[in-house]
């Protein structure tokens, strides 16, 4: 298939075409950058909806009814699941999304796991393309779910429109969670597994911590939403507070602002990718390991050699423009 | 006080010299990398001790133990606590370290506690430069604690000789750090709290996760040490693990390979660091505010706009090297 095809039938939905771009991408294949670069035009469309929390807070259940009640609403949904990789197997512990199984196979719902194998700033940057690929695709809501533990995956989050933390009633759990800095990320909250006792002062417990935050009449106070996720119970509520939400980005046109502090953030992202991997390309690595095996012994501190090592770079970078391989930056856009 | 007599008050362990130090790197003052320089030539003598495990583990009180242990045996240490932030109060949730302080004026002891003000990156590589200042200062023992659930937070710890993780006994815990990347950085557990029910399950369960780990004859295999922290049960035998890991280390000339390691990737981060804030200084950050409101309207991909700044960035430093501001790699080391 050439490209135009590819590209056209991506456009249309084919579910076969899109989980290969999403492949490229995942695999840092070198058509990902063109594809993405074409994708971007189409995409806008989609709402985003970011989903995280401590581990066993029942994420992937509420996911799934979402999507399905999203989909009972004549809406198409893709799900990206980000996992945590266990380092002894190699692979992401998807134990969780077997229970997804039974709406994968609906037309409308692209379900797409990743695992972070590794980097997981990498693993941002890529949920984030691929999240692309499937707004560009004509898909109305994206997931994108993920375990609230590390600073990267809240990355992922913060790419969201709307974003919940789901929580569980266990006391000390909203503790950790503003520890976790999931509160400054939450639009709004899921208190789940709510037939558990002591939900109650959970909530009330959470309801407190919010009431300290600073708010004008542009804040959207974030409210705490009953769920029993497993039981279908309170996924009605949690799309109408997304709704909630999403009207008021629009009220305050601070969807738009929202998306641009977004775009502003990734591509300063990609930049700095660019250069870290322009900068330790192999030759650059080769040198430097020399340099660091000579001056370990001499106790020359890691500042000095880094001071070399950039300046080295820059030298390089420098010739290389004699050659006329940099342009300005009114040539190309 | 003049920078000579700053720096031999340092090496002579005056403490209210090193919290000076500390502080200059904590807040990035432009002195900083100055002692980091001058210190790294004093450092390598101490032995750096990396704690890490969910929150609630009882990190605090062994940290605290250990090092008493280590004071009744003659011994001098410090202790760089990382604790996370509040989004709501700015400040670093430091309750636990409240308990430190029947130790905290002890002489021989150095305790600094960190915060992480918005960036973890950051955080980690302020933590290394203090483990530096402190080892200069010459304390026998660094022990490096911290939090572990995110990816910046395991950084730390990696930068120690030794590195244990605390659990409790409860059930999905062990589980939980296989996910979190914690097993991979362990040279020792401790399940601390091991008077609670359960303790013999957990320590099973934990010993047949770590039975499927490949290994050799250089590889350390981690122990499981059993503790009840707060009863000071199980401190010495910490102190043991520790010393077997170090004869370990030493016997298969491991720890000096762990430290050109450790060190190649601190250059690592400071080169990119660097560089970074080259990239984003004023006018590069101005001008590339202007090219995204100009083409987020136009739905020009962050891909495309990511290379144009890089060209003009490149572009830039070639600019600057025709003043002769770059120097080559041979003429400073």
């Amino acid at each position: 298939m050439d490209a135009t095809n590819f590209f056209s039938e991506l456009l249309k939905k084919n579910k076969r075409i899109i989980a290969r771009a999403i492949s490229y991408v995942e695999s840092e294949y070198p058509q990902a950058e063109e594809i993405l670069k074409k994708v971007h035009q189409h995409s806008g469309k989609a709402y985003r909806i970011g989903i995280t929390g401590p581990p066993g807070a029942g994420k992937s259940t509420i996911t799934n009814q979402l999507a399905k009640h999203y989909l009972q609403n004549g809406k198409s949904v893709a799900i990206i699941a980000v996992d945590p990789t266990s380092p002894f197997t190699g692979g992401a512990l998807l134990g969780d999304r077997v229970r997804m199984s039974d709406i994968g196979k609906v037309e409308n719902i692209f379900i797409r796991s990743m695992a972070t194998r590794g980097s997981l700033g990498g693993l941002c940057k890529k949920a984030i393309d691929t999240a692309d690929i499937l707004d560009a695709a004509g898909y109305d809501y994206i997931i994108l779910e993920t375990v609230g533990v590390g600073q990267s995956e809240l990355d992922i989050v913060k790419a969201a429109d709307t974003t919940m933390v789901v929580l569980v009633p266990e006391s000390g759990d909203s503790v950790q969670a503003m520890k976790a800095g999931l509160m400054e990320i939450a639009d709004f909250f899921v208190v789940n597994k709510c037939d558990r006792p002591a939900s109650e002062q959970a909530v009330n417990a959470l309801r407190t911590i919010l009431m300290l935050r600073n708010h004008d009449e542009k804040t959207f106070l974030p409210e705490i939403v009953k769920a029993v996720a497993q039981d279908n119970l309170g996924i009605k509520e949690i799309a109408l507070e997304i709704k909630r939400h999403q009207t008021h980005l629009n009220k305050f046109d601070l969807l738009t602002k929202k998306r641009i502090q977004r775009t502003k953030d990734r591509i300063k992202e990609i930049v700095e990718e660019k250069l870290t991997q322009e900068l330790w390309k192999q030759e650059n690595v080769f040198s430097f390991e020399q340099l660091i095996e000579k001056s370990f012994e001499q106790k020359i501190s890691p500042y000095t050699i880094a001071d070399e090592i950039l300046n080295t770079f820059k030298l390089n970078l420098s010739q290389k423009d004699d050659n006329g391989n940099t342009k300005s930056i009114s040539s190309s856009v």
